[in-house]
């Protein structure tokens, strides 16, 4: 009679990440360039934590069919509410409002990290994700928003996207001025007109008509809502995305202003462009707005060719920290979707996400003999190889080697009693071994010439290894 | 009349930290030594959401009283209970069962990450904080345990500590031998035990023998409930913990095992040591268990000396996969405390946490030549030199100074209308500048000398930085 004991089952929690070695270290490196650029541009790091009090984070994620939905919210021993940041924006306003006093104004700072959403998981859609932030809080003025424009700019230059990228600008206040002439009144319509060219990219200017207007039912017949505008309402905020030039309103001259600035700078519009269906979904802007598009073409799900598209966005938030404050408080910002944005790399080859090289590994011939098997390893270590003594059950010769090609091991170590008499020990060749096994195919001869191993002197061990891991390159 | 707005307060949320620039860069480095010292060990990265569901971290946390509490846990949409992690090691052992057909085993990996405990914050005590791990999961002998001592002194030693530290150990199969023989029966007072024997350090023997028995009163009058011992079962845990060599058992044989792969790899008493007293807090530990201990003193709140003491430990826990898998998986490994890490080496000067530089600031003497500003930036920073345009208001010169200044900037750079006419710029070194106005006490002498000023033509602005930095160091 076998004790019966309930297992619980392994499983990864729906809409999150476990991230293998290779991804680590490619969106490491990814991040460390991205870092560079912001550093150049004189950004300071910042970190906050991953829990704000409730009240302090606001609500401004796009959702309002379900106004406490999108965050993870619990309370405290105190009775008091936090909740799990669903950006890196609304922290920043909160830590920048209580160490006013002893930072520089204006404050540059940019800081990468997790953020949370509790949204039902889809494809490509999670509930933690990385998000790599670059915030001017304290600066009015359009430079500070021309500034960001170019800065993603160079960011994209800078991870080899040259030529696959543009920065598309707009401005809230000239969308607001379009949403007046149109008639359109009261926050949620608003909203939801904005969401509704939002979508301009995505399903063309007669799907926007009808989100406009009564609604829009999608191909597996599920119905979106429309924002109810009469005909005529509908037909000015068209135009507008349409290509006509909205009458002239604050928005239009910080437009031009930062036009000047880029023209200024030499970045054209192959680079960063002005584009009036730019809308971004979070709530909290209140001036210009941008977003990171990457043009290149990938298929759909649906075996369709459609465009990369955003990969990150911002805008000016001129309210955000005045929650916090009596006085008004100009900033601006932007977010780069890590994983989006890795992914992105991966598909253009730029991400350079190699395979770490593995350990040499240090076979156990003998199990009484484990003590001289971990001089070797260390004796390796100190010369700055990375080496290890295989670990797991020894009776099986094959499963060492086979644990030693899956770590991608450049070479084992083999000394038996036989070697240990001798003074010698063996060292096989993984990489040259892989190779010659390519060119044999009788096993017979494969046993005989035992390719790529090479017997030394056991106190020319380490220098034996370091010229072969030369060699290999 | 001004109109009423109810103001929320900036309050960073109980219990948790910003990290500063300093502090970020400091831990970075850090983190680096560290990795360096995994990698080179054999250890691969990987990495876990925050989140796990609640039934597969399990309940560990050495918190009895509240046996709910410890954990921030909420409900999702799914109506399943989702936990943040407590530690990296229950989110591992997850991990491993999972995806056990495709990892190489043993697995030996490594991980940073935050964790999470809701308990009462306090000095020194937060919510939210980083732990940097390594284990190997799949190996059952003392190989894997000595080696995870051996890494850990490895570690210190990397980070300039050594002579300042030791790695303790004990195993959890001695304590529970001498508990038998001292007659300890149930869990519940059997962890009130290993508690009590935990706080010799701390307490002294007096101390531990009153936890054993009824129970110990603090100065503050705070009362500590005991374990509830006779005298004559705390005289055998006492006897244990004061020296006397237990009953032979197969903790006593695995840690005989561990000291001779010690003694043969170098590994004196005076960087690795068996202690009886070492008992680790977390209940899934099964076998060896290990701490490091810093030894060098420090005062504490009452101005005593107190030796710094653990940033961190571990063991082996063969129970932990298990719950996942029918066969048993052996597993070993330890956890640092990075934040308390960190402090340690600030005290020590092995921190090596630099102010990073501060930009070079471009002055605004004239609001309507941004663009031309602007260029001047885009200029230097295309050479690599950190810099950036002031952006915010330009009315007073003595704030664009004194922002420089905050910024640490190595220098300031100004055209006005007289210079641009000439073709140059100003160039005014703070670095020169403060250094000079240390010797100067005269305000007129000050003026006339402007320390640390030059003209350069404004074409050579940016071999004229350069060399200016390099002249800085």
């Amino acid at each position: 009679m076998t004790e019966k004991i309930k297992l619980i089952t392994p499983r990864l929690p729906r809409g999150f990440e476990d991230r293998s070695p290779g991804e680590i270290a490619a969106v490491d490196a990814m991040i460390g360039k991205i870092r560079q650029v912001y550093e150049r541009y004189g950004f300071d790091p910042v970190e906050t934590p991953l829990f704000e009090y409730t009240e302090a984070l606001g609500k401004f994620l796009p959702d309002t069919d379900r106004p406490n939905a999108g965050v993870f919210s619990l309370q405290d021993d105190d009775e008091q509410w936090l909740s799990l940041r669903y950006d890196l924006t609304a922290p920043l306003a909160r830590y920048f409002a209580e160490n006013f006093e002893a930072l520089p104004k204006p404050y540059r700072s940019y800081r990468a990290g997790y953020v949370f959403r509790n949204e039902k998981p889809g494809p490509g859609r999670f509930r933690q994700f990385m998000q790599f932030d670059a915030d001017t809080v304290g600066a009015a003025g359009p430079e500070a928003d021309a500034e960001m424009c170019m800065m993603m700019a160079d960011v994209m230059d800078a991870l080899g996207l040259a030529g696959k990228y543009v920065v598309r600008v707009n401005n809230r206040k000239v969308l607001d001025g379009v949403l007046e002439a149109a008639g359109v009144a009261g926050e949620e319509q608003k909203l939801t007109v904005l969401r509704a060219v939002d979508k301009l990219d995505k399903f063309g200017i007669e799907g926007v008509r009808l989100l406009l207007g009564a609604g829009r039912k999608d191909e597996s017949g599920d119905f979106t809502r429309g924002a109810g505008l009469s005909e005529a309402q509908a037909g000015v905020v068209l135009d507008y995305v349409g290509g006509k030039p909205p009458a002239d309103n604050a928005g239009i001259a910080e437009l031009a202003a930062m036009q000047a600035l880029f023209d200024a700078a030499g970045y054209g519009p192959d680079r960063i462009r002005i584009d009036p269906s730019v809308v971004r979904g979070l709530e909290y802007y209140t001036g210009p707005v941008f977003e990171i598009e990457l043009t290149f073409k990938v298929q759909n799900e649906k075996g369709q060719d459609v465009v990369f598209g955003s990969v990150g966005g911002g805008g000016r938030y001129d309210g955000l920290v005045s929650r916090f404050r009596r006085e008004p408080v100009p900033a601006t910002g932007f977010s780069i979707g890590v994983s989006r944005l890795a992914n992105a790399l991966k598909l253009t080859g730029n991400l350079g996400a190699e395979e770490p090289a593995g350990p040499v590994v240090v076979l156990v011939m003998d199990r009484d003999r484990t003590a001289s098997y971990q001089a070797m390893v260390a004796e390796l270590r100190q010369a700055g190889i990375r080496a290890e003594m295989f670990l797991g059950s020894t009776k099986n010769f094959g499963k060492q080697l086979a644990y030693a090609d899956k770590r991608n091991s450049p070479a084992v170590i083999i000394e038996g009693s036989q070697e240990r008499e001798q003074g010698i020990v063996q060292v096989k060749d993984l990489v040259a071994g892989k190779q010659a096994a390519q060119a044999i195919t009788d096993n017979a001869e494969w046993k005989a010439a035992r390719p790529g191993q090479f017997e030394v002197k056991r106190q020319e061990l380490v220098s034996a290894i370091q010229q072969l891991l030369g060699e290999q390159g």
